[in-house]
């Protein structure tokens, strides 16, 4: 269908990812065309400074990202990232009866309910692939391939920066700080690296999970979140003793309690198995568990950041929309009919791994369990192993609350025979 | 939005497949009501012997399956398998106008040029992705997600039966044979198992992925088949030997010779590293791994048969059509546009492993090599054992065609030193 009318895009942003934009819908033109059932355009591109994107055809550029949006064109693509001015530039264009396709986890985990009103009030399509786990199919197979079954958990690794970092002390031993210094230099942290290492990027996108798998509205406040810079060297060969590995995991979790039903949506380090399929994913690979009721466990891997990967996820978006546009018809709309509680982490239930310095002598064991028993924590596992004046005392919980946990542990660090808490930490993946 | 018209669903088969379909439809009627925008409504159920059915609501069972399907139906989803009498059936009722979800790998791998011209015709949705991989989202992510990237690779297990049985040979060292008929016992091989360990099923869904993948009309003609009755126990244990495992594998490959472009689609076992991601799939599972140009390399792991899976999947494409039906417009058509030609497996480089019983005395490897020098096979390693009156030769080549390995592999055969040719199998995944 050459004689179709062209599907005219605005792109917003040129950075890594924008500028593989540009060269994909530039370089496959034929194919997009012949895909979508007409050519695919790139009608201009917003940057700030225009000087600095050489690699791309001056004649797009612009300084002016609002009048391009009200330009004559059909689709807006959005790889700025941030709030404002995203914000604003796809409530226009989503307003303005523009389909939108953007990579932008922190404002969807933000302000999504605003920007699905204002798709739905005009009918345009919103879709965002590239917000969660790069390239990897993992969106649209939660909100369409998954729409017929009871998702019941997703687990994964999101973030790659965290990966990388805690991959590097797993195989080295080096601490947190000397870590993230190498993953500075080497450009796989950011020179801010609080959004990767706080947690911020991965509670976005367990936010945007939960939101599909749940269809339900979660936002980033909905999420717990803790970041890797409290995970120590100790943590690292605690875990490595009882073979096993620290992940950085964004979990979301359907919780039934008689017929009340909540989610659970958290990010956290966790010690998992050096056998799960998660513990083998390293640098800056991304890789996703999702369980349902009838479909089981699935897995999906691939890399989870970098421009041409997040720009291939932009570009399938991007037919979706097109063919949209040349058939007629819409994407899915957001759904958000189950509105399930969010359920606070003091009363999410979660295993946790305990290392202890305690005095090598008779009773301890029998102290240190005392505590578990007493906050109803029940122990999954013990190991004791005495050293030249001391014992090294480790212990892992089966699922208990978060709170009941946190005053065990308090107790426990309180106890005269303790000599330290050396190593705390959640454990998740299969039963030890 | 209650008030819809609810979209009556007709349902073509009630096997494994279909009970569960049928269980989760009412199950869940509220949930699908709320994802769709209306209800979705069981309007019948087409089975050869209805009294067989009793997990199903009587007054909707009935042998007249043409009748169903030209009622007044929106969408006919059809498990029956098979080729008749699906194909006439799923023409009629594209041909009406009505959608269509089919879990139907065999008719889609020999006919889907003729039903995706009849759902053309009518604008009706043809959906099948509960057809290759079970309960793993794979074609919406091939044919949706990655549209704007170019896909160069699908290769997978796809057959759940086949890697059982390797699994279990691999894991016990006994013969096909004895592999073949605890599977049959066990109910992982039917009575007949020929569509399984002939290749054929799997042959049936690298068609499908092919086609998505290149969009190229590519049939099971197209596809080179060997099943898996000829791995021997010494495959597999010349296979252990060099930390390789062997798996039945689906493989699409887009090969580009100048500018001319081929597809290459094949099903063969073939050993790869125990260290490979698809050497963990065991069992019933299976996994895919994509590679596309921007995106990278990516893998998808699940349930790959079963009712619930199987059910999961068609469950997710009927939520697509029936939104469709709800909102207006369609899911994406067959995408053909490309073209390419399938290349014969004989001009198909592919990597071979050789294991041979020689004489062992001076001379026999250079004789050997001579051999594959001879036929333009370059050699990649090389590992000979003496033992005590004759020697072990393995050697593993790089790629070259089918044909010179072939032509190769007969002339060593012949050689007067070589004693025997142990095993001659296919090698993929890393370079050794």
């Amino acid at each position: 269908m050459p004689s179709q009318k062209p599907i005219r895009v605005a792109l917003l942003g040129c950075g890594t990812v924008g500028t593989e934009v540009v060269r994909l819908l530039t370089g496959q033109a034929a194919d997009l065309a012949a895909r979508v059932g007409a050519p695919v355009e790139l009608a201009g591109i917003a940057v700030r400074k225009p000087n600095k994107h050489r690699e791309v055809p001056a004649d797009l550029l612009t300084t002016d990202a609002a009048a391009l949006v009200a330009s004559d064109v059909d689709v807006v693509v959005e790889v700025i990232g941030g709030i404002e001015p995203a914000r604003t530039l796809l409530l226009d264009a989503l307003r303005a009866g523009k389909s939108v396709v953007t990579a932008n986890k922190a404002l969807l985990a933000e302000h999504s309910a605003e920007l699905s009103a204002a798709a739905d009030g005009s009918g345009a399509d919103l879709y965002f692939e590239a917000a969660v786990a790069g390239a990897i199919p993992l969106l649209r197979p939660l909100r369409e391939s998954l729409a017929g079954d009871r998702i019941t958990r997703v687990m994964g690794i999101v973030n790659g920066t965290t990966n990388f970092i805690l991959s590097g002390m797993d195989s080295t031993g080096a601490s947190y700080g000397e870590t993230l210094e190498e993953a500075t230099r080497l450009g796989y942290a950011e020179a801010d690296p609080t959004a990767d290492v706080d947690g911020f990027d991965a509670a976005s996108k367990a936010a945007i999970l939960a939101s599909l798998a749940f269809h339900t509205r979660v936002t980033a406040s909905d999420v717990h979140r803790e970041g890797i810079a409290s995970v120590s060297a100790a943590d690292i060969a605690a875990a490595r003793a009882l073979g096993r590995t620290v992940k950085l995991l964004a979990i979301c979790e359907r919780v039934t309690e008689g017929d009340q039903e909540s989610v659970s949506v958290r990010v956290h380090p966790a010690m998992i198995p050096r056998s799960h399929p998660l513990a083998g994913v390293n640098g800056a690979f991304n890789a996703v568990f999702v369980e349902a009721d009838a479909a089981g466990e699935m897995m999906f891997y691939g890399q989870g950041a970098g421009g041409a990967p997040t720009a291939s996820a932009v570009l399938g978006d991007l037919v979706a929309v097109a063919r949209n546009l040349v058939q007629g018809g819409r994407g899915p709309r957001e759904s958000a009919y189950a509105g399930l509680p969010a359920r606070p982490m003091g009363q999410t239930p979660t295993r946790y791994h305990i290392s202890l310095d305690v005095a090598d002598r008779a009773g301890v064991l029998s102290q240190v369990a005392a505590v578990f028993a007493e906050h109803d924590v029940s122990i999954a596992a013990v190991r004791q192993e005495g050293r030249v004046d001391d014992a090294s005392l480790v212990v892992v919980t089966h699922a208990a609350t978060d709170a009941a946990l946190r005053s065990t542990v308090d107790k426990i660090g309180g106890l005269p025979v303790v000599r330290e808490v050396v190593s705390v930490m959640r454990v998740e993946g299969e039963e030890t």
